[in-house]
């Protein structure tokens, strides 16, 4: 199996897996918004934001580490004194994209840390991780391959639209549709990706489509629209059973919190009201 | 007459339909809201929606069957095994762009159902399909047919101000500016199909325009922006003629509600005013 | 001294006298909103903004006239049977570019006159004016000529920057910093297009500058800078006069309202504050 | 060395020195307003803004000053007479950029002086100034330059983001999100000329790089991400460092202002407060 088949399955895997998890999260986050009428965020939330970053930043560390030290890596040399040349760029190309996800993902642990950054920096990380992405991929000299240039247009559209909503997500936090359409972005990517390596270098083996084949071109950018349609649907799919899942555990249990363990129901002993009700009867200063 | 010609026609057909039914509905929506100064969505306004999207649905499922099962239909089938090739993609093509119509209806009728989806998937949903549908445009390889191409860019300038109309609309619901917007994008796209039908494939038969002219294209840049002015003209026909409409129902019978049987007036017994002092009265807790 | 340059110039100066008014109008009516703290638009304003429709609409359709009447203008024909082709097209798109003015024209007129469309309407049809404005320039073909290319690139960039402040104060009306820089666009775009005229067909008769020189190219860019640094100054001279005058005024009459006849000062006996009691006072059913 | 050089790093080095005083301001404006809680732009940070607009109007002049005349420059003049041609544009194109650098730094002077200029008016000329700037560089002629071309594209990436910034900030003031990626642009701008000034025309003498090697670009788009990476973590580390003096400083001090003076603490014996107590009590006429 082609090394570049399997490096465009693990970033796809990698987007996949952050678009399935907030198919989940947004649409039970929104429900509890709208049951509880309470715009302060939970310690779930909080805790839920941490936990991506650290995923977030370990994925973009190993991805880092594999580019520059696998054997055909260029080991952090980036001028080949030998033949006076740079070297072969491709793997650093990779390694700066992940390096903007690695600032990303440490500004996420910090900015829902003790200190208190200004909200909405977080996002922000995000959206440029996204915007290096779409420049990297956009100002990337294709070489006249123009079913490589196709794909790498098509995925620029959705790195765009993902960094676009994460820009947007600054002014306009936890507003459910641009979260729905950041996810879906991260979902069609992934998917995406998985299809680039299956144009490109097929995993098994042999060369990839033909690149000069004006019907391919025409086929993928169809193709590319119905990975969206697939990604809509999962999201759709995901978001009703999140909503299902929380309406019968709600019956069964009373109040519930949203924990970091994969949506694991864990009763809290009602301590969210009480600790709204707490400061209210104990600060009798104001 | 050729099929081509019938296809476009028929496109257009739909968007006009769309536009000319918007450009009544908006203007009385926008008269009642005024008068009633009542921001909460009445019964009618959420039947006229899920109307809209059956009907749309309904278009784009018939769309997508007719492009696949007509005799010279791909019948389903993509790739054929007999040249080792890609069958013709231009039904298929079609067929993406109504798929996401139909997502666009369903989500239309689903979000103003019971079970309560967030305001403004219905839009962002619209925006979607016609984004994918400028995208389409944008990315089809036009073969050097200049023609074609120039009619294609201008009918994507079209679809991208409806695109952005709509996801404006996301953010800034009942903005009657907004609306009138959308509506003026959506007759100008579907005159400009007719056109593009008569340019492209003449319904009396005999090859479309000559592709090498450049004063063609400019003939038709000029052309769109008089089907433009068209089109507000019919909005602003429409818009005057729902007005007077309105104006005189209202002197002869009081309290009406627009419904969803084509603007026919119905007495609602002043349930609305009637509903807007019970609460008042019988709230006496506040 | 050749048509072109007429034209443009008279284009130039229709523009130019809409900037300088502007320029004059809407520091005073900032200050003067400043000044009262209401927020009730004034009969002055929606009278000077009927009176600004008025001349629009008339301008549009003298320019419509000439363009169609002139002995060497089409006379309304679009197909020549003779030659089997189209008419010289130009005037037809100078025609459609004055009748989206026109349009704006209506619409200002209609829009502040006793029946009460929605607000923002006046300054959408202005922005779809200047966007088709834009687009004809943009996909016009210039036929190789390099410098005729790049002078209406630059006009093009003056007029979307005009279409898109105008977009703005259709939802942020009455936003002075995009109404100064809407006076700014329509100062820059009408010496634009007189410096057009200097370029392309200069008065004194003889060829325009020579379209394959590459330093021309780089001298009109940084020339179109300068024409946008001399709107700024006129833009600020004239701000800075209308405040002194302004000032100078109401030291001298106490409340004065900005009357449509260019600037002059009339004393209305408080009638503003007046008219603003008496509903205050006589309407005692609230 | 080259002047080219040293040109490129004087603009460098002008941006990098206003991204480093915005990456220490920013930050403790920010804790400051968040500490007081009190939206009123103090005294300290009216004089800052002066400040500012001082400096940066006092470069611009210095900037056209010395492309005006220097030995080689135009001593402003711009058609030569002998060679009937246009002479070196260079220095007049960076001279009119300059001038609207000028023109910001007055607006901003004046904007923050006795007369009350509306609010926004100093966002929008460095909007502007950054716009032009961008223009500038992106209608210049790269003469088949590719690497020339390349870096200058990738500069205009770094201008337009900053003129969005600024651009938004007239609409949405003192919001912290903004005026840090404001910040981030600036040293991305000032870092990439030094780099520009060291791949165009390196100090050492000698040529530039190689125009015609396609590893050159791809490798200074990955180093143009390399230090907008290197911009975030100076401003991240200044912010850190403002903040911690802040802290300490407020243990030792108590109420503090920052004052222009290089962020020296000053003790203003709550002169603000008391300032605000002053005018509801002497103000009885209300």
């Amino acid at each position: 199996m082609p090394t570049t088949f399997l490096s465009n399955a693990l970033r796809g895997t990698f987007f996949c897996i952050f678009g399935l998890w907030w198919s989940v999260r947004y649409p039970l986050k929104y429900l509890r918004r709208k049951a509880n009428a309470e715009s302060q965020p939970s310690n779930g939330v909080q805790r839920a934001e941490v936990f991506e970053g650290a995923v977030k930043a370990f994925f973009a560390l190993a991805g880092i580490l594999v580019e520059q030290f696998v054997p055909a890596g260029p080991h952090l040399q980036l001028y080949s004194p030998k033949t006076h040349s740079w070297t072969d760029l491709t793997p650093w190309r990779y390694t700066t994209m992940y390096l903007f996800f690695l600032l990303s993902g440490i500004v996420d642990v910090v900015s829902h840390s003790q200190l208190k950054l200004p909200l909405g920096l977080d996002r922000l990380s995000l959206a440029v991780a996204l915007f290096i992405e779409g420049l990297l991929f956009c100002f990337h000299d294709y070489n006249d391959a123009a079913l490589d240039h196709h794909v790498h247009s098509l995925l620029a559209v959705a790195v765009f639209a993902g960094a676009l909503c994460a820009l947007l997500e600054v002014f306009l936090r936890d507003h459910i549709i641009l979260e729905t359409l950041r996810t879906s972005s991260f979902l069609l990517q992934g998917s995406w990706l998985w299809q680039i390596g299956f144009v490109l270098s097929p995993p098994w083996g042999g060369p990839g489509w033909d690149q000069s084949d004006r019907s391919n071109l025409a086929f993928l950018t169809m193709c590319f629209c119905w990975h969206y349609a697939g990604a809509l649907a999962v999201l759709a799919a995901n978001s009703a059973a999140s909503r299902c899942c929380n309406e019968s555990c709600q019956l069964k249990l009373g109040d519930i919190d949203v924990e970091l363990d994969c949506g694991m129901c864990i009763r809290k002993g009602k301590s969210g009201s009480g600790g709204a009700l707490l400061p209210e009867n104990g600060s009798d200063d104001k």
